[in-house]
């Protein structure tokens, strides 16, 4: 009896998928666990095995298999798996048939050395001994590019990778609004006077910190048997398989940010775990894009972790937990603390409204170096001009600058902007989550959070891959990618009320 | 400019290495960080990566490599890097291209998944939960052994893999040998009367075993830069990559066992951290037999771990350590006390002299079930039988019998020998060692552990896997395996002094 040629591919694409899979836990694993000298053997197994995802994927066999199914998938309904599954690895191999697997393997090496070398780079910060690194990230960068036909713009090439079939064109547009209204609104605020927030610095254990962001994120839906939290410099979400969540965050013990990225990656993190489980070891068995996956954290992080009702829950446990320093501060000092909108320097802790002008900077900066209109060597001195120009913030050193974030050295370039991106869409998402739902406030006053997730896991998680990003945002929210959702709520829930 | 072929040998083992290398990776990673839910994407995943790796190597191109290299190897110096390299893979080749990669995969997918169930049924000591899953294990070791030429013993099969080059009836002779020297010994020292050693059970804060730990590895030779230790309910060595060396243990309240769990799986580390840098990447580069390992992990947890020289060093930060349960024990109590020889139930915790008599059981028994003599159903009661028999112990329950061990369900059978051998082997180089560098007890009671070290490291550490065991074995001490050393080292150090 013979294979039906579904299953054959079904097959192949599982294979690719544990590649992929273990590769992921070999990431994980480099930033979570493993003693520094692994570094250079981590980078050969890193390399090989991505070398080999992209072989076993991009082989005759699959092509044809393709071409084979081409009436099944005509034949079938648009929104069934075989008809999804083959449409989405078309599409991921076409693109994928273009990069040569030893490419690929190169890139991996080079940017599992350069994470190695970030850490210590950043903490005495040394941005030349990160430069060669980044030189040797951005050259392959520039080859990968090359393995494509001529887009629009260079940098197209690189976003489509995080944000499928998303042009740097339309980001703009997207950012160029943003900025229109939100310097303005960044300008109001800083004129109504300054919210007392000094409670927010101080001694925070960080033991009790990330018992407390378990604490949260159960809530949430986090359970033992699925998950895991671990401490790292970065906050990062990964699933190396199904059935296995993990998040970082960074409990540092001066400062209360580690509850927030806590729930931003658990945002991260339920997403994966609401993909229908029918969908695991194929390519639609996990979020569809990057801007879509930071519709969620942020949702997590903002819209739920920043909202009124939910410090309205969880404050008087806070308070209980760090007696010492909020013990004679108020609930509603406190939700104004945790939403003070200032410029700062750090982008991962910056407020819901200045956040977005730290990736437009970013945004702006990766299209100058992919169009060689920036050198590299220059690039701490026009990241320092542009904080200061964007924000109006003095830069002290490249660790709280240019060295700040590990996304570069990881050589993820085109994927910031996705977070901005995502801001918008999480706005869209919400509110056509609480025109469903009705008052979310009065339940997450009591601590539940189930509906919501039970909502987003039925309406958006679960889809995976399924449909393109934009045809996933309008399945869920019945329109296109909008911003003005998104500066609506930032105004209302941030801008000065007249007194 | 075509690559020479013994380049284009070694990168492509170079390849199959990393493979190996991220599997390893993943079953650390299974045992001592994924959850629970994790465990049906990780057989998959380990059970791709298996796979792959033993397809990337019985390939045609290494074996016409293998073929194309005959000349180098025979012009090179036996000991030269290159001949070891194409003698070892030769091997290597012959008896893997015997076995298919989809068996390899199914292997080690089931062996994931029995692993994953093993913990559970040891918890509720429920022999039948792992049934199902040992008659798997047990089912495709027999269509192993299958693969290759019918040999004299069919356990000669599974032996090889982990002590090449043994036959089952040579470890018949040296155990027969053990049986008949120990059996005796342990009477002798029974009849001797008790030994105190009431004090080695309490209450001892699992945190602080751990430090303690560490605090004596450090000595031996363990750095945060290459290794890190964890708590696992089974203590084993892990090394996903060169520079990553990773010991687990168990740090239970209520007894004292870890430190020397710690230090025997320090043995294991430090040989695969000895072994020359030059043959990382390559199927030389780590240790060359279970029993050469064992004799290692034996060498560092007993005969460094539970000498007098040691402890008198070690003892007082101990007695610091735990001053309400030991300060009023003498440092001779203690010695006694850790070298009390007792029938117990439980092999890892067992004392010199028994832990024999717990290997020579389960290697029976391991026969009679490759040979379908005792079927799976009747293995707990056969073990118990046999405790009774050998040791006068009785078991109470399955967890503390068949169960204890997580071998079986990691699919390894034909492993236990080696670790009776390795106590045999142990004392071989011991007496070497002692020869060449003089009084090691003096150096032990200042603390010092390095000359042992770095001699153990020049001698045999160093070698990887460039000879067979038995040249190994020869090229450190001079002489073929024999059991008599080690026979008079215990009758030395345990056997009851005339009054």
């Amino acid at each position: 009896m013979t294979v039906p040629a579904f299953e054959r591919l079904k097959n192949r694409l599982a294979e690719v998928d544990d590649l992929t899979k273990a590769a992921s836990l070999l990431f994980w694993d480099q930033r979570v666990m493993m003693p520094p000298a692994g570094s250079e053997a981590r980078a050969e197994s890193m390399a090989t095995v991505s070398r080999l995802a992209q072989e076993r994927f991009v082989a005759p066999d699959i092509e044809q298999l393709l071409e084979d199914l081409r009436s099944l998938e005509e034949s079938s309904d648009y929104d069934s798996f075989e008809a999804s599954l083959i449409r989405a690895t078309r599409r991921d191999f076409e693109k994928a048939s273009r990069v040569p697997p030893e490419l690929v393997g190169e890139m991996r090496r080079a940017s599992t050395l350069a994470l190695s070398a970030w850490g210590p780079a950043k903490e005495e910060s040394n941005f030349e001994a990160m430069r060669p690194h980044l030189e040797t990230n951005l050259g392959l960068r520039h080859r990968y590019v090359e393995c494509f036909d001529p887009a629009d713009e260079t940098y197209d090439v690189l976003l489509d990778d995080y944000e499928p079939h998303m042009k740097t064109a339309e980001v703009r547009e997207i950012f160029d609004e943003l900025k229109e209204e939100l310097v303005p609104l960044v300008k109001e605020i800083g004129d109504a006077g300054e919210i007392a927030d000094s409670f927010m610095t101080g001694e925070f254990d960080p033991g009790r910190q990330r018992d407390l962001g378990l604490e949260i994120v159960r809530r949430f839906g986090y359970t033992d048997d699925e998950w895991r939290l671990d401490q790292t410099s970065h906050p990062f979400m990964s699933s190396p398989g199904a059935g296995d969540i993990r998040l970082t965050s960074n409990f540092r013990p001066n400062d209360l940010t580690s509850l927030f990225a806590t729930m931003h990656e658990f945002g991260h993190g339920v997403y994966e775990w609401g993909v229908d489980p029918a969908l695991a070891r194929t390519p639609l068995g996990s979020g569809v894009s990057l801007g879509l996956h930071e519709s969620q954290s942020r949702t997590w992080e903002n819209l739920v972790g920043r909202s009124r009702s939910f410090w309205r829950f969880f404050y008087p446990r806070l308070q209980e937990t760090f007696a010492e320093q909020l013990g004679s501060i108020e609930e509603e000092a406190f939700y104004r603390a945790v939403n003070k909108v200032q410029p700062s320097l750090i982008r991962i802790d910056a407020d819901e409204v200045t956040y977005n002008m730290h990736i437009i900077l970013r945004f702006e900066l990766e299209q100058e170096l992919i169009e060689d209109r920036l050198a590299l060597r220059d690039l701490p001195a026009a990241w320092n001009a542009r904080m200061d120009d964007y924000l109006g913030v003095a830069v002290p050193d490249d660790a709280r600058g240019v060295l700040q974030d590990m996304h570069w050295a990881g050589g993820s370039f085109g994927y910031f902007p996705t977070c901005a991106l995502g801001n918008v869409i999480s706005v869209q998402i919400w509110e056509r989550a609480r025109e469903e739902l009705g008052d979310l406030d009065e339940r997450f006053e009591r601590g539940e959070f189930g509906e919501l997730r039970d909502w987003l896991t039925e309406h958006l998680y679960r889809m995976g891959r399924k449909f393109t990003p934009q045809e996933t945002i309008e399945r869920v929210t019945g329109s296109r990618i909008d911003a003005k959702p998104y500066v609506r709520y930032l105004r209302e829930k941030l801008a000065p009320q007249p007194a």
